[in-house]
Parts: structure tokens; sequence; C-alpha cells
């Protein structure tokens, strides 16, 4: 449905009630601290359709795998976000009926996320019987400032008639998730109690052992007095208390549930409950007021570096802050442990934690609005699964500390289990070296090479050095049997993405290794040592690159997204009728796979990250070939099309796919936002506006621009943070304005001409 | 464990207990008649490692599919084989001991398959306790005459001090699959009863709602005497009758269990508990010394026509007599709704009844040893699931009739759920035409063509004719995206074997299109009208056809398996260690797919069915080429290899090819076999020994022979029955003998040169 949701420049609103669309709403409506997070489930019962998820970062289930047909090499299990213990929990009774919005009549209702104060705020006007209605008033936040608070505000009006009400507010440990493979518990409650008012479950994962403490406190005011309250049990597992009262006319109760979630993640399993009831203790003496006022403000903080203001295009500016919202509820970048799952804290779908969108789109939109130690923490993250990553190539029958990083992880370990993905869909060792390229560029941090590079940059290398064999036939290097990011393509040779990026990571990391050699102070004696390195096999890496086979096509001089595709139906995308699409929904698999239609990027995939090696004139004949093939069904792939078509001046194909990427959820272009939100996309849409139409690219150690001004807008600002320095740049149809934030001068690229910006100073520049 | 099972010409002998290797033997040791089978469980008590089995043709269950990562176009079920009712129950009972094999001491053992008459027998003396031993001898077969019965015969004889027997004769309705996707029960119980020491048992088929009725009557002795009864029942699921006794020493109680099971898949519903006892009540008055008689004059009859007698090589004598026995123990041609499961009645593994095995393989076995009904009933088998076929395309979007035969099936229906093989080994349809072709030109039935085949024909040459896509880079038409026989590879451009198939088929429609216009009587107008075909579309055919693209290698002289094969690494199955195979097992799928090793004949099994219209030169290139590089990790591979070989003229190969194919499962070669027989490999065994060793082929109409005798063996000889004539062959070291056993003369070729053998008369000739 579009257009469902209210357009607004800070906050997505719903202003009725579409039982048929909970699931897509519960979504959108996902809130989060980059700790915890939650769909937007409604406090009450409610019986209608409904994905229940409150999900708590880096606790997950290894749940067993499941396949038809075992293949060789799967891996056991698929490490599955958590569904945990539900803190919101209301029952809400008046005059005995209990309140359900599935049940009862609605007369109105409106729901709103203000994402500039990060709270989700829902009013409800029920009819619950003939003399009686009551409105609901809900508000509720994780806390950005205490990581492990969050926090219900819940009242409820009298409308109508005298009537009774009874309040219980409790905490649920026996959830579960809705993506099992086999109906297991994924959790072992331990135990729970209550005391002074505060009542507290522990459960522990099973097998993974993590356990989680939860615990809670209620404020119940009426008319400015409290309410007396009585014990709520239901099993062990449903505990907190009851408020009953009688409310009259126009009169109000009013609960605020202050809860602290820690798991054993962040804390000391022994002093757990100490831990979270002391959480409670500090939360209640500071007061909901300012905790509230205190999360506020620490979003307004956040606002202040990270958003992009759209002038004009009230849908463009809504959908940009939507993504950049979402993202940074999602992951904050404090805990090298922790990465960007695909759904967030919003599903369970997919599970695990990292695919290499992290890499590929999320690093370079952290980079540009966070801290250097935020994306070093997402590197970190890869450098510490190297021995996973090792053992995950030796599994495949690699052998000499060859690394492949997993297509789906959650602690380093492959999850995936789909023969063509997780064996085949090996360019993610290739993302993952990029991206040590990327930070370094940017941050010009040479230190991380020695730290922290050379070793997932050797393991890597070593893997594409086993993953080519001599084809006698080509006399030339060939990679066979692969899946490259076009996965409408399965066990494909010679996918010049994939070869593409593995010749690159075999010269950057032969490069790397003799930069490090001649600097003899960065690099350690005891690295080369530890790595078993030797002169004679770098070179080798070297070698092979040299020798490696690209497919291409004179004829259309263009680089062939594989062996054999110019065999295909010579049909385009505008061929397609309306009715067959989404293909992934419509066609049968093998017609998917023999079609020449495109997933997403592929080869412009390999263009996009090294476009400065190509000459606009073979980026604008692969654009020209491949765009009209391209499904985009990959929520990952407008962006790319946007970003390159910005760079080769097509800029209403720019803005279409533009458009594409940043009202994906909100339009719910997929029909799946039900599922739960594309996070990791989301990172495109900031990739659009910043790489696509600003043109920003980093070119010797510079920071570059070339920004173009979309035909609908009035003009667009954002800050790039780089090396230490903000830039904010504001384009409006007349000029573009650059203003350096920092005590140094900037010397920045624009239109390819070097601009200094002095200290605190700005400039303006013509379009070109 | 080779050597296992000793060797003899006509039996299958195991002589000692061996728990480990219990269900291996369970399997080799299976009995059946076509319409039901069993694997060799014991009748009484065990509680070690066993897969009970006992399987009704046509019964199946349609159990819910179970995938990780599903894919458009999947089938919802897989039409699992179902282990159903167990007949031969007994509960012995020996001084109040349970009698169980797996835990008391079990002093002699002797097992045997008396292949001549087909019955189990098994002779166990076992400790009892210090003072009691007691010998079980059993006996049971399933009548090949009366084909609802079966029959068990068991005696136990007290070898020690007196002591008290007590035997329970029963019926089981509460079995369970071991392969089940959910977990689920797939029998639905419905009534149970005992009359006149007649109990029964009704249960019903969940989904399928099959019914099967099964009855049993125990005819007990002890000195001549008949001993009391008393009803046993345990839940109504279990029931039987009890038979207390006291033996003194070297007494002997002997139970005779009269068993009719009939089901809704040859009888009315309404009637099928009647018609059940009615044949027990027939069964008790002909009695067991009748039946026996009978069914084992019924195989004898069989082994006149379908022996392969070697003389010399033991090894060799029993595996070919085992491989000929277990076909028709599975499979006996009377109902075209029937064919041959891959695990017959030995297993559930694999489900379905129909992979192209039976056309590719099992056809030319029945043809040579059986009745033109048999095959043409195999034939009808697919004429009938054509709508079925029609519709499983449609699910992967082709139109106007295009045809693809499921890869797995019991009803029609596709059952498979793996996409590579499921939506891409397409070559299947090939074999399906090729068997109407193989069953014309063998019999000479040119009526069949307009009766059942042309719409077969133009179904799969629709498919093919949609299937192809023009390659404007190749100037040809190709065929991307398939499996071919060769499962070692996957989505493989232009299979070499597949686009001849391909071809072939489109061909061949045509020719028989054009004949059938031709000869107007023989092809209904009405037939054409319902078709819809027009001479237009069925010249398309034709063009299509003349243009497929064929890969090869001109360097090498060989036809190529697919496009790019030669890119693969110059390694041998002669480079492999032992200790990677079978590759199967040792190696990630990955690995398997882009290395070079073939797991079955692919172009040499295009070159095999289709010898005639190839070069020696050419056919010796690519065995030399490609028999170095196949593992032969599927069944199928070894005997088309030493049918080639034999053709070759190199007979130490062919010898090796036989020796891996003829003893499979009494070696256990691929370690797999107990999960059940490999059934349909087993006709290769009798192709490798007549197409092979004989080299028996059908040219311009006539038989065709190219004997020669492996070094090791003594003589050969066998029957083939042609065109309603039966024509014995011997071959010895000195010469060949053909005996025409029927009343007209019979022309065959030998060593290319005409014969005619004259009515009942013999010709000799020498070696070549």
């Amino acid at each position: 449905m579009k257009n469902y949701f209210k357009k607004h420049p800070w906050k997505i609103i719903e202003n009725k009630f579409t039982p048929e669309y909970n699931q897509v709403s519960e979504s959108i409506f996902s809130i989060g601290n980059g700790r915890m997070g939650q769909r937007a489930n409604f406090a009450e019962t409610y019986n209608g359709d409904t994905l229940q998820g409150s999900y708590l970062a880096g606790i997950y289930y290894p749940d067993k795998t499941k396949v038809g047909w075992w293949k060789n090499g799967y891996p056991e299990y698929f490490a599955k976000v958590l569904n945990s213990v539900n803190w919101i929990g209301i029952k809400l009774k008046v005059n005995d009926h209990t309140i359900d919005l599935s049940r009862l009549e609605v007369i109105d209702f409106y729901r709103e996320l203000d994402m500039k104060n990060g709270i989700l705020k829902r009013r409800s006007i029920v009819k619950v019987d003939k003399k009686t209605s009551i409105q609901i008033e809900s508000e509720r936040f994780y806390s950005l400032q205490q990581k492990d608070l969050s926090f219900l505000h819940y009242s409820v009006k009298n409308l109508g008639q005298k009537c009774k009400v009874e309040i219980t507010s409790f905490l649920q440990a026996d959830v579960w998730n809705h993506d099992t493979n086999y109906d297991e518990s994924f959790w072992q409650f331990d135990k729970s109690n209550i005391k002074d008012k505060v009542y507290w479950i522990q459960s522990t994962t099973r097998k993974t052992e993590f356990t989680v403490v939860a615990a809670q406190k209620n404020v119940v005011m009426q008319n400015g007095r409290n309410i007396k309250d009585k014990t709520y049990k239901k099993g062990e597992q449903n505990i907190g208390l009851t408020y009953k009262s009688v409310l009259k006319p126009e009169e109000s109760i009013e609960l605020i549930k202050h809860t602290a979630i820690c798991s054993s993640f962040y804390y000391d399993k022994k002093n757990l409950k100490k831990t979270t009831l002391n959480r409670i203790k500090k939360s209640i003496k500071k007061g909901y007021d300012v905790l509230i006022s205190d999360h506020s403000k620490a979003w307004n903080e956040k606002w202040k570096t990270m958003d992009v203001l759209i002038e004009g295009d009230v849908a463009a500016q809504q959908g940009i802050r939507y993504n950049i919202f979402q993202l940074h509820q999602t992951y904050t970048g404090e805990d090298s442990r922790l990465n960007i799952g695909p759904k967030g804290f919003t599903g369970e779908k997919y599970g695990g934690s990292t695919y290499w969108d992290t890499e590929a789109y999320c690093l370079p939109f952290y980079m540009g609005t966070s801290t250097q130690s935020v994306c070093k923490n997402l590197l970190k993250y890869r450098h510490n699964h190297l021995p996973k990553a090792i053992e995950n190539a030796q599994k495949l029958g690699f052998v000499n500390g060859a690394a492949l990083y997993p297509m789906v992880t959650m602690n380093g370990e492959e999850c995936h289990n789909e023969w063509e993905i997780t064996f085949e869909e090996i360019h993610r060792n290739g993302a993952i070296a990029y991206a040590i390229y990327d930070y370094i560029r940017y941050f010009g941090d040479d230190g991380y090479l020695a730290e922290y590079g050379i070793d997932v940059l050797t393991g890597i290398s070593r893997f594409w050095a086993q993953r080519v064999n001599w084809s006698t036939d080509k006399n030339a290097y060939v990679i066979l049997g692969v899946t490259g990011p076009n996965e409408y393509e399965n066990n494909i040779d010679n996918n010049w993405y994939t070869n593409y990026m593995a010749k690159w990571c075999l010269i950057y990391a032969y490069d790397c290794y003799n930069l490090l050699i001649e600097s003899n102070s960065l690099f350690p004696n005891d690295m080369i040592a530890k790595l078993n390195l030797s002169k004679k096999e770098v070179e080798s890496w070297n070698d092979i690159a040299s020798q490696i086979y690209f497919p291409t096509s004179r004829k259309h001089g263009i680089f062939l997204q594989q062996d054999g595709f110019l065999d295909k139906e010579q049909v385009l995308v505008a061929d397609l009728k309306n009715e067959e699409r989404p293909l992934n929904q419509k066609w049968s698999w093998d017609r998917i796979l023999r079609s020449p239609y495109i997933k997403q990027a592929d080869v412009l995939q390999g263009m996009y990250f090294f476009e400065e090696k190509f000459s606009k004139k073979s980026l604008e004949n692969n654009f020209n070939y491949y765009e009209p093939r391209t499904v985009h069904e990959s929520s990952l792939s407008p962006c790319v099309h946007s970003i390159l078509a910005a760079s080769l001046g097509k800029m209403d194909k720019a803005y279409e796919m533009y458009l594409r990427t940043s009202r994906l959820d909100l339009d719910n272009y997929n029909n799946d936002t039900e599922d739960g939100l594309h996070i990791t996309s989301m990172a495109g849409s900031w990739l659009s506006v910043i790489k696509g139409f600003a043109g920003m690219k980093i070119q010797n150690n510079l920071l570059s621009f070339h920004p173009f001004l979309p035909e609908k807008w009035k003009s667009y600002s954002f800050k790039i943070k780089h090396q230490g320095q903000s830039i904010k740049i504001k384009v409006n149809g007349e000029e573009i304005a650059l203003e350096n934030e920092s005590k140094n001068d900037k010397i920045v690229k624009i239109f390819n001409k070097r601009k200094t910006i002095a200290a605190f100073g700005s400039i303006t520049v013509n379009h070109n």
C-alpha cells in the first residue's frame, strides 16, 4: 500500500487502524537503541495477526539446519535472532472486558514515530460496551543514553460513564520465534520473583547459554495518587502487578513501566540480577521525565551530524530520515562483537547478523556520519572472525590458512545452507578486503594494516589463490562454479565481478605486503612468522592476478557478467509484462536462472567500487547494457544504479532509482515489509544522495563532490565527517555551499577543482 | 563387508549372526512378489538396529515438502513409499523369557535366500537360560501365484530340558516410516476384530485414503495336535492369538501363518474385508504345502526364461541371478499403474516409484526377458501421466501442451524438490521418448505410435521447442541451465547429452508425425485435432533440431560434456587419493561441482543409446577421454561403460565395470545397502552381460550379437525373447551356440553376419 503512511518531514504517521496491515505497521514503527529493539506490537492483548518481536543484540540460538537434501559442507545450524522477553505486557480490563483492538470497535486510532526524538506514540479510542469508551495513550522508547533501559508510558482515560478498570503490567518470558526449523523452544526459563514491587525474570538461551534478566517497576497514578497493587502470576514465566480502580467520566489512570534488561553478553552472569535491579532503582530515582528528556537530547544530538535535509520533496525527506533513523537504531558502533543484521531489531527473517551488506553498503554510511572508532569496530568484527573464516574454508577443502568469510554469520561461523550461495557466493570475501581498503583510504589509518589488516588480506588471498584453476583451454586462470551478486544466476563460470574482486584482492594484498615490508617498522617480523608468509607466496598472488581471465564482449564493448551470458535470450525488462513481476514471485526458479534478467547490480557493482579505473565510455556501455536487463529485485541494487547514473549524468534514471530505494519499506515496495525492515539497504539510500546526487568520492585522499539537484527538489544539505573534520554541504538550484565546521582548513575537490575551505569558513560554488 | 555372504549359484547365505550388519542383511534378504514385499526383519521381537519395512505396491503418502529455502515451482509433497501393516509379528516366550536375538546368546545362525524357489529361510539356535536352548526355524514367502497371500512357517524346537513355550502370532497396524519430513503418522487406524480364529485389521492412509485390510489365520500343531489359543490384543492395532504349551526335550511346535493383504488399490473398498477374509478361507482350504509348491513352480517357470547361467565364476553367477531375482520381485508388469521404485520393496529411501531409470535401464531388461504386454504397461504408465506432465510444465511456465515428465513420481506429479534436479535435469524427457522408440523397434509394434506414442512425443517436443533459445552469439539454438545425467555438474549450459536427446526427440517426433500422416489409416484425424498439431508446428521442430548447438573439442576429437568443460582442472580419477573417495562423502559439494570428475556416464550415455550413429573412432576418443574422469558414484554408471568398453574391444575394462555393477549390494559397494537395494541399477548388470559381453543390439529389426567370453568364465548362456520368439545363446571358450526355441525360423546377426536358425534348430558360430 503506497501512501498508507502520512508524509511528514520528521514523523511516520498512521491515522487509522487497518488490522490486515498490522504486521507491516509493526515493522515500520519498530524502535531500538542498538542494544535492544522491538517491533511495534501493541502492549495490551491483541488476538489479530501479529508477529511478536523484542530482540537483544548479540543473543542468538543455533537452530539446527533444515534442508531437503544435505550437501557436504553445510553448517550444522542457522543462528537465529531471538524473540526475547516481552517487557511491554499490559492486560487491560474495563468493566471486565479485555481490551483487544482486534475484538472491539476502534473508534479512533493514531500512531506516530517521532524520529527526531526517537519516541513511538499511539492513541486509540475503543468502544468497550454500550455505555463505555476509553482512550488509550501510550508512549515508548529504548533509551539511547541508558542502553539497558526501556519505557512504556501507558494511560487510560474514561470517555464514557463510570467504569471499572483493571490494569496488569507484566513481564513475559515464555516467548517463541515464528521462524524455527523444528518448533523448538529457544529459551530455558530460570527463575522469577517479585519483591518490593519490583518483579524480574531470568531465562537462558538453550545451547548458547546467554542469560537475560528483565526487571520492571511500575509507577501508577490516578489523580496524583498511587493505586494499590496485587501480585499477578500466570505460571512462573508471566509475572507482574495488577492495579484495580474505578474511573469517573473523563478520569484517567496512568502507568509508567520502567524496564531494565541486562544480558550476559554485556555483564557478568553471576551478578546479572543485581545489576539489573540496580538499573531499575536508578531509573526510578531519576524519574521518567528526566530520562525521556535525556533520550530526546541524545537523538537530537545524533541528528545534528546525521541528518540529510531535503527541501521541496516531503516524501524524499521522510524516506531518507527514516532510513538514517532505522540504521542508527540498529547499530551504534560501540561494540566490535555486534554487526548490522539484515532486519535489525525488526523481525526474525534471514537470521544471522552479518552479510556482505555491511562492508559493501553500510560501512560508507558510518564512515560519513559516525566516528572512526565505530567503523574500526565494524572491521575488527571480521578480523576477530578470521580463525572461523579459516575453519570455514577448511571445511570446503582449502588449506594453509585460506579464509572464506561466511555468507551469513553471528559469531563467525557460516550459517547459510543453500549450496549455490553458501559455497559459491564467494565474492563476499572481496567486499571484506575492499572494506579494509575503503576504511584506510577514508581515514588515512595506515596503522590498521599491520595491526588488523594484513592477516585478513592474507587469508583472503590464499583463498583466491587456491580457488582459481588454470585453464589450458583459455591459457589463463579461471574461477569456476560461483554465484555473483546477481543471485539470479547460480553456479556460473568466470563471473566478471568475482574475478575482478579476486584479482584486485590479490594485487592489493601484494601491494600491502610490500608496503609493510618497505616501511619495516610498521610490519612486525613476528606477524610474518605467524602468517608463515614468504615473498614467494606473495609474488605468486601477483602472478595469478596478472593471468586471471575476464569475459568480455568486444562487439558490445562491455564486460560480460559471466561466461556464456551472450547466449541468453535477447529480451529486456521492458519486454516483461506487469503481471510477471516481481519475477521471484511469478516465475519458476529455472526460468529466472536461464533468463537474461539480473536481480541486482553485478558488473556494475564492480564498476561502482572501482569507478576511477574505468573510462566513462566503458562505464556508459556497461550501464546501457545492464540497466535495461536489471529487475532490481534485491533491495541492494537500485542505489548502485542510482549512483552510476548520476555519475553518467543520467539524472532522471538516478532519481528514479533513488525513489526505488529510499521508500522501499514505507511504501512496502517488495510486499514483504511485514517480515521486518530492509535495514542494510537503507544505507543505500544515503549513498544515493551523498555519492549519487552529491557525487561524493575520495580522490587522492581528498573529499570530492560533483553535485546535482534533482529536478523536484528545492535543495538538499548534509554533513560529512572526514578525517576528524565535518563539512556541511548544501545544494540548491543556484549554487553549492560548503561549510567547514572544524578548526582546521579543509581542502576539497568540487567539480574536479581543488578548493580550500577555511576553518569555520564556507565557500559557494556554481553548478557545473 | 565384501564376501560377507557366502557364494552359491542359487542362494544368498549368511551363516553367522552379525548384529551391526543386521540392517544390510535385512535389505539383502528382502522378498516380494511385485504386489507386496518386505525387508528381512525378524518375525519375533528384536530390539537391535533394524529398519522395519513391509510395503504394498501403489500405496503411498504425500509427505509435505521439506526444504531449507523454497523455490517457486517446488512440489507440495514427496510421495513416500509406506511401511505398512506388519504381518510377520511373532512374540515368542520360553520359560517367560522373551526371545530376542539382540538380547540373548545366539549359538547358531543360518539364513538363506533360495532364489530358485523364492523362499527365505532362517535357522537360529538361542540360549534362553542355563538349562534351555531352542531352535527357531522359519520359512517365508510372498506367493507369486496368489499375489495377495504371504506365509510364515515358524517352528520352535526344544533343544534343552522341558520348557514352557508361549507363541503369539499377530498383525500390527501401528507402524511408522523412518523417513518422514515432519514426524507425521501416515496411517489412520479404522478397525480390527477377531472371529472364528481369523483376525483382521483395517487401516487407511491419511490424505491419499488407500484402505488396506490384512487378515490372518494360524495353523498351529504339536505332535500332530492343535494347540488351544487365546485372543491377544494390545490396543486395537495389535491383534492376534496366543498359544501356550509345554515342550519336552527335542519336541517342536509349529505355526503356519496364512496372511492375506488386500488394498483398495486393487479391490473395491466397500467389500475389502470380505475379499480379504475370502482369500484366507481359500488359502487354509488349499493348504500350505500346495501353496508353497505352486509358488516354487511359478518361480521355476520364470527362471526358465530369465536365467543367465555363468559357469566358472560363482560370484558373477550369484550376482547376476540376485539382480534378476530382485528385479522380478519388484515389478512383474501386470499393472500399468505400477512402476519400478529405486528401492523396490526393500526400503523407504528416495520414495516415489519412477525415475528415468525405468526407461533407460529397466525397459530393455523386461523387453529381453518378459512379455510385450509387460513392456507396454511400462510405457502406458507414462502415457497415462501425460496430463500431469503437461501440468508440471505449466507450473514452470511452459504453454500449449508442452510436457515435462517428473524426475520422481508416484502418480505423475513431480515429487522432487531440489531445483538443480527438479527443474533442470530435463534430459529425463528424452529417455521417455527413447523408450517409445526402443519399444517399437524391439517389438515392431508400429500401432503403438498412433494409439499411445504420438501424444507423448508431441508434449515432449513442445517442451524442447520452448526450452531452447536462440543464441545470437552462437547463431544456433542453445539449451541453458540444465543438469545432465552427470549430477556432479549443476545448472550448466549446453549439456551435450541433453542437447542431443532434445534434437533426437524433435526429429523422431517429426518423423513419426510424417509416418502417421502418410499411412493415413493409422493416424486418426481426431488425434491431430485433439493435439492441435499443425504441419507448421511439426516442421518447426525439425527446423529447431537442425540448428541445435553442440559443444565439441576438435583438439581432443570429442563431444564436450557441456560448455566450458575444458576450463576444468586437468586431473584424472587416477590422481585422486583413496581417502578422498567416494567424493560425495569426502568433498564439499562446490568442490565436486568445479572438479572435472564425472558421477555417471553422460556423453557416453548418449553414445550408448545411439551407438550406430557414431564412428568407432569417435566412440573410442570419447570413451578414452571420459572414462578416466568418471568416478561411477552412481549405481547407473558402470554398466554403460561396461557395454561401450565391450563394444570397443576393451575386455578388461568391460569386465571391471561389470564387477562393479553386479555385486553392488551383495558386497555393499557404496556402503548404503542398509537403506535398501539399488533395484533399478540391477537391470544394468543384465545389460552388461547381454548388451556388453554378448554384444546384443537391434539392427534393422534383427537381433544382433557380438559376443566375447570374459577371461575368468568357462561359459555363459541366456535366453532372449524377441518378437514372440525365444533364442538361447551359449558362449563358451570355443564357440557360440544359438538355439531357436520357437516354431518359426529366426534370422539373427552374429559378428555382423546374417544367420538363419531354423525352427527348434540351432547353429554354432566360432569366435570372431
